[in-house]
Order: structure tokens, then C-alpha cells, then sequence
């Protein structure tokens, strides 16, 4: 987790305060369960709920850690101490360590799905509304880098919507994978617990049972949550490389805001770097590359290694803290992109429209003259254009074997860009709904 | 694909007469479509559909691409020597290559899904099998390789049918990812056909039409499909990891069925080696290296590079030939496998009751001992079992401290191995439903 | 493998005809030292000489195979049948498949490091003769995609023969790294066989013993090497990248060769898509993707496990022949380059002179103006050119404050290219030596 | 970098402190070689030096960057405010901040090298004394997991010991790709600055010169670090996984050390779990997690862009504190490693001289018998051995038919172990030198 690249929102889930926090109610609701099923007196779960309003001290927990070299432990005799050690007694009996730090896991995990879901829903928003800003912008489309057919700036947009809205849909899956619970003890089997206590410590923090787990969540689940996260990271790295693209000094359809004070480099104004995309290129690498290691997480040996902990504590907080702040940094570029639509019509131009020769080519097809004919006709006033400058219409009218199959009005009609517009409503109420 | 590690269901599918048949049929249904919209004449689209028994000659094609140089006008002439030069020449009309293309990847992964979720729904049957058959078989649990406490033969298949039945919800969900299809044109703007072709040729293809394409259909799509084999993958992994330690030879708990005739060694009977489940965990690594790849597909440049297209040549196969022949080696190996309940039984024994230990420690501070005593007397006990080799429960049943606390039949109770199945069939319901 | 992206050279390497050629090498030097030794008789040793010029029967060791199931078994029984049962008695002795497996597999990868190695020397060749073509072809330097300081395509083709120069280095020690062989036994004790022979037919196929093997030869030199594919391969991407950036239609400095007959599109004849080196960018990917796998293999289970053998077989021609194809894609590529120096200056002018703005505002202070006033003398001339259009050196030599501080003469040298590649010489020294 | 798998030593290198230091360096270095070469006045240069020994106060120059956005400014800024506005007026002159960025990075690089190397120095040590210690403590060699022939403990550390020195060539190798500094301006030409000044600075901080830079270092040389450590990191998962096979309860072979007060359990004394090396493991997929990104970030747009700039914020600290925290981790658990010689002896037993019966085969064959003939004899006494838990020596002592190919001392000495370590002294030349 580097600084610069955090939102306090995200890191505070990752806090020793939060992570006391969450252990402490999952130790209260296990009491009242545990009394509900007579195990323990009714007033020590009760007493427990003391410490409701108490912040744990950190240091002091750390002090008792140093000597009990146990973390869970450490944190209960600093609960009794708050408690009482006598009221304290029955906490946590028949639990396992890990039917603690496991479920606190998932509960940080869907507390962090939450806020990216924030995040995602922000930049759905922006990109949403620069959509509806430049439905018909029209600019070049390209393949490959070169120049193809008209399209619009709306529907790039419009397409980094539709796939930003996939990734809510898998973030919303991802967070459901991750939103389990279990107390079931040391390899899985209840033998010291109730399921009871297990069913109602998740209904309480908004989870499910584990099914069946062993002295672990399993890890497929945890997989499958940061693989999701490696995917919306590309999303990212795509919307991110398309802006870069933009900006770059010979193409200039759009630049990242500059703040008036901002300077890219002290004396040249065209020196305004696409550093913010740039960022979120590294951070969508940065993301990605927790896929392996959760991916090599999920092969615990028998009921459990600890394989698994130090990548996770690691990838836990890293992954979803860069993430997040990758979605709003986005979201920020995207709100405040500025867009040239007279760069995106003059870069259109650049070959004076030889973009529409494939509509000269079929529309001869379909007036009858043969294929290869076409083609040639097109072909010779293609090439004044590419070599001598020309522009590829004034051309076209200039050439009577053209006009021999074409009227004028027809021939100019192939340059109308709202030949290449006329499906953008379709689009838009496929991507947005109608 | 590696011949030896693949399936020819599977492998049929990447076959070039796969490839050309899928493009038939939308060359066929796009015509259908123009047909209906007028665009073409009807005669004209009828006339494609002669094709429709025939198989196309590969070689036929190859030799014709040698000179044309693309695939796709290549398949087009040969169709047109199949239903005549006249009859075809609206074929294609106003689409793209990656029209084709592309909605013939997504076929063909929508077949590969269709066929992995059987491999899925095998190695269900099979570990829902094993796990009934096993349900009260009881080993011992182990966490970190060590000796927990007990847990049974069945909850161990029921964790991983658990985890494969997650794998078959992921699987059916990219399966969804992936079946759509676009006929959107060169920069998917639809500027030179109609949306309704798209919408008729999904349908028929059993696709849903890509709400907003660019020249190709977005490759988060294909991403989220990669990772999700990943992570099935490291669940084969995951189960082959359980079996391969199950077999070594200081366990000896379960073994990969060994036919008659097959040798592990020539004179060494105990020398059968897990070869199936070591080759699942090489297989497992070969499916996951996809992913990263998959996922440095998301960010093409503007509307399509083609950077992607030699990456999905490679994993499009390789990775779901590889996955689906896993998955049926899996099936098998747990079908087969050959289970030693006695062996399980000696494990757990090895140290003569000591994975009861705990129980007895709490017995002892429920009956009133302290903590302190408590300790004092499990461990004092515990040690002539570790040092000495005695029994745990006759050292018990002959200390009279611990009689003063406990009686026989209270100590007895202690080392009940139901006490720790007794959960069993609550957990193989929420598993297997009741 | 994919047959489009792959070249004989290499592919041989991989075949079963190779790998039985190599087999019986191994065998039948290793005679030759146990005769040595006196373990077996000179003349067996000598009788599988007899094999020396024949070619292997690779249909008849599979049908061999079908029935005894084991690869090597499979091939002796067919040597035998050449050589005479007799003759052949002692080949194997004492020896393990492992070795042979092991040792052969090593032999094949340092062939194809042989043949990557040409790969990067034609890549050399290449990029040094454009290096030099185009020593003092200025063009600007971007960073951020933005508009720089002038630097020249000669050093850009300079660095990237530096970066492969590196790989070449590279490329030698992985070689290095795999040019090892080991007959050691079934744990690598050589209990039954002696370590001359190891010595002897590592000797015979260039190859250095293993000093120390289990059943395998050590994974992490394949790690090692595969990573060093990893690193090439990124390379490869690295300049297909920058490719691609000069080929797009707004930058258009170079261009892949179109042969011509070559259509990008059928009428734009601007339509020359970089396909070569976008296609570069996707073999990048799949060279990788094996760089986990191979990180993954190092630990085997004990002695041996089997998990590394499926990846292997994969990725062991897979990897070296896309690699291999790669290079040389990527020498034809840089040989053929069009490169257009023209629009390199012309490019560079886009901002009439504002590239030098940051050489004006250091001799505007290094002639004692305040760095403020100076600063808001280039930045108020910057702005007229940014805003107007004007051409930056016209406007500072009309503007009397400049003039104050530097003479017309002063402001003219700043605008000279030369002072940007004043050191080219020195560079090029630097990478190709004096 | 987690606190808990960090080493003070390494996080120093990554201090602000540290980082500014190295600044400070790199700038009074280059004043000097500008005064050398007459550009900045002498006195300037030698000013600049007034700061040797101060402190710089990383809160002034946060302080400062808050208001300047630029952190090398902020930097430069603060040591004005030390050394005096008018002296440090030449300071950084022709100077780009990538200047000071890139090399630093390397000088940090380099610094983490030094000390990895001095971790792997430690490993091998380690290894080397219980190579020693353990020479001749015999253990069943196995494969697949299951029994083999015998090896030695000693063997074992030595294979391990191998396979560390290779790393620590390849380390040295790693190191000396990232020893290199750029003074070379805004996109390498040296426009601005003379190469003498990149050249002094670099020898004056243990660096090469970079031949040919851009604005930046390229970064093929940073993927090869980062694989570098990534081949490491296996290595150490692959001792890791080792040292946890041995210690499961079953085999128990060894055991981490466990100090007098830990506690596995609370009661049950053979629950001593290697959660060290199992943290290795995971430790090593944290290492490996940067290969990927690492190579991602070779191919830079242009003259640079800044991707690849979060990454290393990232991986640059992480990766070598993670990796150095586990090489002493590691070296810990070698050193203190408990090793149960008895064990392995009677693991080696548990099928009571089973493993020997290749042996026993090929003595048969070579005494004449037939390969058919000494099969069946083999098979039919292991066969009681396996099914009646009969002792294998005895067993063929017994068999008339065995005794009439072999004399009993012929068979007894087929049990001698000295067979299987006649050559542990070549070995151990050949990995420790004579």
C-alpha cells in the first residue's frame, strides 16, 4: 500500500483498530449464541456487550502480543481486562483462532467490495454523462492505429460504460463469493461448537455460513474475488490507454484537466502530460498481479497451511486500497477530461476523405459498374489524394467515369457523416437502456 | 494442446471444419437477415443454405487463402465454387472479417463451456459418490501436515464437491460472458448494415448480441472467461494436492487405482506412484498461465489491434482442451480411488489418543480444575504418551488426579470419535441438500 | 504451437525423431563408458553403434508403446530389434528414464537457445545497419507520448540494439544455465552406475554433469531460463510497441513494409496496418505466459514429482518456437522498414520551434535575466505560438525584451538541430564500439 | 513491505532519508564534474558539500512538495535553504529529475542486491554445515512421494546448497544488470549536460555508466532483476516445501525448532506446526507476484512514459524486503533445523527391505537367472513382505530358488547401505569442492 495511492476510506478497513473491532463482535455475538444454546451463562454474554463503545488500545494489545506471541489471544486478555476477567471467562470457548481471523477476513474484503463498488459506480456516472455529452462527436474510428470509419466519441464512452458496467456485475458476484462466515472450529467438523453459533455471528455481520469448511474459508472463493479485481484492473488499463492515445501531441482529441497552476514542463504549453492515465497503467499492473498468488493460494495442504497468510496480508489490503484509488483517479480524469471535437474532425480530415472511399467502392458496386472497375476508379482518385494533397470528393466529382455511375448528390451523400451516426441511438439504448 | 492431454470432443471444436462450418452458418443467417431487411434478394439468400450438408474442402480453402492471403474471402470463395459465383455475390454484404470472426470465437467457447461443465458435473457425481460412501469414515484432521483432531473421509469429498459446485456456478457464469456475438461492422457503428442482422444471427447462434462492439467484441469478456478456468484449475490443483499427500507413502490413506497389469516398479509393490494427481497439478499450472495473458488482452488500442488474435489462437484451444481433459482425469482418479479406511484409522492412532487431548483439558477446567492444573495434568500425562510411547487414555484412567475430577466414564467419553461426527449430516445437507 | 507462428529449424528440434536421435545418443555413449569402465563388454558397446545412420521408426515405438506403456521401454525394444536382443542387453544398464528424459530435454533447449541466438544476431544485424542509415535523422523525442527535445531515429534504433545486445548476454548464460546433463540414478546417488558415464556422455553432447540431481536435473535452471524468454520476449514487445506508435496515422514515421500486391483495404490506401508488429505484441504474451508456469516447477516433491512434465512438454517447444518465430518476424520487420524522414521534421514542427522554448529560457537566464523574467518572456512568446499559431522563433526575435538579453544570432543557435545530436557520436561509440 | 516480514537493514534502503541522501550525492557529484569541466563556477560545486553531513528534514521537503507538486524541486528547494540560495543556484543545471530518479532507484537497487547477497550467503552456510553433519545420515529417496532407493540427509542439503549458489551467480549477474546511472537529459541525448558528468557521478557511486538512455534507464534491465529474485523466491519454496514434507506427522523426519516456551498446542506436544516454512511459502509467491509487472513495464512508450513508475514504488521495497526477510527466515530454520536421523531410518524401514528389491532383480539377472525367472522370485518374496509384513532379507534367505543364483552374502550385502553412498564423497567434491 503506497500512500499517494490510497483513500483513507479503503485503509482505515485495513486498521488494527477496524480489524479489533470486527473480532470483537464476532467474540459478542458468539457469546449471545453460545448463551442462547445454554452453553454459557446468559450474564457473561451480556457482560461482553461492555465493551460496545470501548476504543481497544492498539499498544496494548501489541504489549500483551510481545509476550503471549499469539494475536488472538493477546486481544482477549485485553478484552477481559476491559471487561472483567471473570465476566470475560466463556469468550471464545469452543472457537478456533481462525474461525476469528478468517471471518474478519471476508467481513474486510465485502466491507472493501463495497467501497469499489462506490467507485465503480462514480465512474459509471462520468462516463455516463460524457457520453450523452459527445453522443455525436464524430471522430475517426481506428484499427490497428490507422485511420478507419467515422464513429462517435459517445460510443467510446458508451463502450467503456457497458464494460464498466460488467464490472459491477462481477464485483457484485465477486463480493458474494468472499461474504461467508464460519466457526466451526479446528478442522471443520463443529466438534466443539454449534453450527447455531456459527449461523447467527454471520447473520449478524451480514454474511452466510461456510457450507463446509475445514479449519478455513476455503480459498477458491478468494480466487475468484481477486481475479474479478484483476479484471476490472484491465478495464481500467483499456479506458486508461485510450486517453493516452488521445492525448498524445499528434492526435490531441483530449487532455487530461491541467489545473491552472499545473505545469507539465515550465515553458512549453503543449507539455501536458497524460501522467494520471499513465498512473492508472501501473496501478492496473499492480492490481493484476495478485491474480497468481490467490491463484496459488487456493491449494492449502489438508485442512490448512498458512501458506496462504502472508500473501493476504500482503494482497489484502494492497490490492483492494490500489484498486480503489485507481477507480476514483479514473473517475476524476474522466469528469474533467477536456475534449477537442475540431482536433477530432480535423484529424478526421487528415486524408481528406479517403476514410469514405469503401462507400464510393460499394455504392459504384451497387450501380452496377463491375467489382474491378470499382475498384480502379476508386483506386486512381484515392491516390491523387494520398500523393498529390487532393481532396478525395472534389476528386470524385472531377472524374467523369465516376459521374458516369454516380450522380452528384449521390456522390456527396457519401460523405455525410450521419450515415456513420445513424445507429447511435440504437447503441445508446442498448448501453443505457432507452 | 498436447495430443496425450486432450479429448477429441474438445479438440473438434478448434478444428478448421468447426471454424468453417460456424462461419457458414452466420454467413447463411446474415443473409437471411438482408433478405428480410431487403437488402438482398431473397433468391439470393435461400441459395447459401445449399451449402448447408456440405463439407467444406480445408484443403481447398488453404490453397486458395495462399493466394488471397485472408482467410475470410478465402472461405467466401470456395462457398462461392460450392453454390455458384452468381448466387453468392451478396454474401457478406456490409460486414466485417471480425464480424465473423470474432462471433465465431465466442461459438466456439460457448461449445467449450457447454463441454467443461459436463467435465464439471463428472467430477460432482463422482465426489458426491465417494463422499456418501465415505461419510463416516473417520482420519484424522490435519492442519500444517500435523495432527488435528478427527474429521471424516466424507467431509473431505463433500469440501471439494462444495468447491467444484462454486466452479460450475463461475463456469456457467463466463460461459454467459462470452455468448454473445457482433455484426457491428468495421468500427461497430453498424454503418453499413443493419442492427437486425446482428440481432437474427445471435439468435440463431443461441448468442445475445453485443450491446456495443467496436471492430471486435471487448476482450474483458474474454478475460473474466480465462480467469474463471484459472480458478477451476487451482481447485484440480487443490484436490490433486489432498490426494498426492493421501498416497505418499507414510500415509497410505487412499491410492489412484492401479489396473492389474500397471507397474509403478517393476519389483517394488509399494512403488505406485500418484502420477495421475501430480500430472492434474502440472495440468492446473498449464490452464492458469492463460490468465495474465487473458487479461493484457482488455487494452486494445482504440477500436481493435490485433495483438489478441495470436494469444486466443494459442489458449483458445490449448487452454480448454487442457481444462476439460483435467477435468475428466479428475473424475476418473476419484472414481477409482482406492480408499484405505483401516490406514486412516492407524494414522489418527500414531499417537495413541493425544489428538484428544484438548477435550480432555476441557473437560478438566469445566469440571473445576483450574486452567493452570488443568494444563499440568494433560501435559504430564501427554508426555509419557509422546516420550514413552504409552496410551493417552490408560495413563488418564490411571492418574488419580485426574480421576478426582473426572470418572472413567467421563474420561471414556472423551476419546468417542462421534463426538466429533456428530455434525456430519448437518453439513453433508447444507452440501448435498437434505 | 501454432503452425502459422512457427519455423522449421525449430520445430525439428521438438519432433519425435529428434528426441529418439538424441535418445539413442545418450544410450549409446553411455555403453561406450560402462565398456570403458568394464561394467559391460566392449562389443555390446560397440553393436549400438550399428543404429548410428538409421532412421528411428517412430510409428513402430508408439505401436510398441501401446502395449509395454512406457516411452523409453518402447524405443530400446525397437533399438533391440535393429541392433539384435543380443547386442542390445546392456543398453540402459544401470541407468534410470529419468536420465535419459532429463539429459534430452536439456539437449533440446540448448539447441533452440543455439537458434534463438542466431534469432537475436539477425535482429543485431538489423537494427545496427538502420542505427546507422539513420544516425542524424532527427526526430523529435517524446516523453508521455508528448513532444520532447529532438532526438534522432538513429539512437532510437541504437537503443534498442543495446536492449537486444543485453539479451544476446542474456540469452548466453540461460543457455548456460540448461547445458546440463545427469545420469545419476532413480534418487541421483549413482548407486548403479558409475559418475564416468555421467561424465562421458555429457562430455560426447556438449553438456556439463549435473554436480548434484535427485531423479531430475535441478527445475530452477528451467525457471531461470524461461524467464530469460520472459525478458526477450518484452524486449520484442518494446520495439514492436514503438512500431506501432510511428506507424499510426497521425505520426506515420515509419511504416512496416507492404509488398506490392499487399492490401491493407481494399480502397484506402493509407489503410497499411502494423499487423506484423501488433501480432508482435501478442507472441510477447504467449512467450511470457510461461514464465510462472516455469517459476512453479522448482518445487518438486522430494526426489522427483511428475507435476513439471505436462508444463513442460508443453512449454518447451511452445515457448522456443514462438520466441524463435518472433525474432524473426521482428528482424524482417526493423530490415524492411519504411522510414519517413520528412514527417520525422515535420512532426517535430507541429509547434513551430515552442520544442526549443526550454533552451531559450536557460540562455535567457545564463545571460542574467531573473529566472522569473525569463521565464515570462518564453512563456508570453510560447503562448502566441501555442494560441496563434506564430512561429516561435520569428516571434522572439520580435520581441525587444529578448533582444535585450540575447542577440538574433544567439536566439538563431537555439533553433539549431545539431545541438541535440552533438553526442549522437559519442552514443553510438558507446553501443557499437569505437 | 509488512513489518512483520521485514528486516530493518533492507527498509532503510527504501527511507525517505536514504532516498534524499542518495539525491544529495548524485547532485553534489555532478556539480563537481560540471566545475571540472568549467560549466558551474569551482566554488559552487565545493558549496554543495556544506550539506555532507547535515540531516536533511524529510517534513521541510514534504512540506515544500505540498506547495510545488514536484518533489525533486521540493528536494533541491530545502538544500538551498542549508547551503544558501546564491550557491545553490547551479545545482541540478542541465539536469533532468529522471536523472536523479533513475539512478537512485538503481543505487537502491544495488544496496538491496549487497544485501540479499549477504542473506543468500547465509543460507549457504547454513547448508553447507548440516550438508556436513548430515553426510551419511541415510533416508529413504523418494519419488512421487513414495519410497524410492536410499539417499542421504547430507545429499539433500547438498542438492539444496547447489541449487543456492547457482542463485547467488545468478543475483550477482542480477545485480550488475540495475548497476548502472543516466545523467543524460530529457530524452538521453546529452544535449544539455556533457556525458562527462554522467560518467563522474557514476563512478563516484559504484555505477556504469547506462550506454544509451532515453529519459529513463530502460527497463528490460529491471525485469531481469525482478525474474531474478522471482528464481530465487522458488528456490526458497522449493526448501520450504521440503522441510514441510519432512516434518508432517506421518514422517517426522525433522522439525523447525521450537524454543522451550512456544507452543504448538496447548496440550498435545506433537502438534509443533512449520509455520515457518509454510510463511516461506507464501513469502515466495509474494516475491513472484512482481515477475509479471516487472516485465510489463519493459515497453515504454517513446522516450518514457510513466507506467512503469507506481509499480516500482511498489516492487522496488516490497520484493527485496519480502526476499530478504525469507533468506534469513530460511537461514534461521536451517541453522536450527532438528533433524531425526532414527526417523528416517525407520521410515526408511517401513517396508522391511522392500526398497532393495532392484537391487536383489538385477543380481539375479547378472547371476544368470532369467530377466523372467528373477522377476517371479523377486515378486513372490516382496509379495509376502507387502502382504504378510514379512522382513524382505529374511524372506529371500529363505527361498531356495534365490539361494541357488545367489549365496546368502551375495544377499545380504544387496541390504548394505554403504551401496547407496559409495558416491556421496564425488558429490560432495563436486558441490563443495575438493
Amino acid at each position: 500500500m503506497i500512500p499517494r495511492y490510497s483513500r483513507p476510506e479503503m485503509v482505515a478497513i485495513w486498521s488494527p483498530e477496524t480489524k479489533f473491532r470486527i473480532w470483537y463482535e464476532i467474540e459478542a455475538h458468539a457469546c449471545d449464541a453460545q448463551a442462547d444454546l445454554g452453553v454459557i451463562p446468559r450474564e457473561n454474554a451480556a457482560a461482553v456487550w461492555k465493551a460496545k463503545d470501548v476504543e481497544f488500545d492498539v499498544a496494548r494489545i501489541d504489549e500483551i502480543e510481545a509476550v503471549t506471541k499469539h494475536d488472538v489471544i493477546a486481544f482477549l486478555t485485553h478484552l477481559a481486562e476491559i471487561i472483567g476477567n471473570d465476566e470475560a471467562r466463556f469468550v471464545h470457548q469452543g472457537m478456533t483462532s481462525s474461525d476469528v481471523l478468517d471471518t474478519t477476513f471476508n467481513v474486510q474484503l465485502v466491507r472493501a467490495a463495497d467501497i469499489l463498488l462506490l467507485g465503480v459506480d462514480r465512474v459509471l456516472a462520468a462516463l455516463k454523462t460524457r457520453a450523452h455529452e459527445h453522443k455525436f462527436s464524430v471522430r475517426i474510428g481506428r484499427s490497428h492505429g490507422i485511420h478507419a470509419e467515422p464513429t462517435t466519441m459517445g460510443l467510446t464512452f458508451a463502450r467503456f460504460y457497458a464494460e464498466m458496467d460488467r464490472n459491477k456485475a462481477r464485483l457484485q458476484a465477486a463480493r458474494a463469493e468472499i461474504a461467508t462466515g464460519a466457526i466451526s472450529g479446528a478442522v471443520g467438523t463443529f466438534a466443539n461448537i454449534d453450527p447455531a453459533v456459527e449461523e447467527h455471528v454471520c447473520a449478524k455481520l451480514g454474511l452466510t455460513p461456510e457450507p463446509i469448511s475445514t479449519q478455513v474459508i476455503p480459498r477458491d472463493r478468494h480466487a475468484m474475488f481477486f481475479a474479478t479485481l484483476g479484471v476490472i484492473a484491465s478495464s481500467i488499463e483499456n479506458i486508461a490507454t485510450e486517453i493516452r492515445h488521445m492525448q498524445r501531441t499528434e492526435v490531441l482529441e483530449a487532455e487530461e484537466f491541467f489545473s491552472k497552476g499545473q505545469k507539465g514542463s515550465s515553458a512549453m504549453p503543449h507539455k501536458r502530460n497524460p501522467v494520471l492515465t499513465e498512473n492508472l497503467t501501473g496501478l492496473a499492473r499492480l492490481v493484476r498481479m495478485s491474480v497468481i498468488p490467490a491463484l496459488e493460494n487456493v491449494a492449502l495442504w489438508h485442512e490448512r497451511d498458512i501458506s496462504h497468510s502472508s500473501v493476504e496480508r500482503a494482497i489484502g489490503p494492497d490490492t483492494t486500497v490500489t484498486l480503489d484509488f485507481a477507480l476514483h483517479r479514473l473517475a476524476g480524469v474522466i469528469e474533467n477530461l477536456v475534449l477537442y471535437p475540431e482536433t477530432m474532425l480535423a484529424n478526421m480530415n487528415k486524408f481528406r476523405g479517403l476514410v469514405m472511399s469503401q462507400r464510393v467502392l460499394l455504392a459504384l458496386t451497387q450501380a452496377g459498374v463491375s467489382r474491378e472497375d470499382s475498384y480502379r476508379l476508386v483506386q486512381r482518385n484515392a491516390m491523387k489524394v494520398w500523393e498529390e494533397g487532393k481532396d478525395f470528393r472534389e476528386e470524385l466529382l472531377g472524374d467523369a467515369e465516376v459521374l458516369a455511375a454516380l450522380s452528384e448528390a449521390e456522390i456527396n451523400e457519401k460523405f455525410d457523416l450521419a450515415y456513420h451516426t445513424k445507429h447511435v441511438d440504437t447503441i445508446f439504448n442498448r448501453v443505457f437502456g432507452a
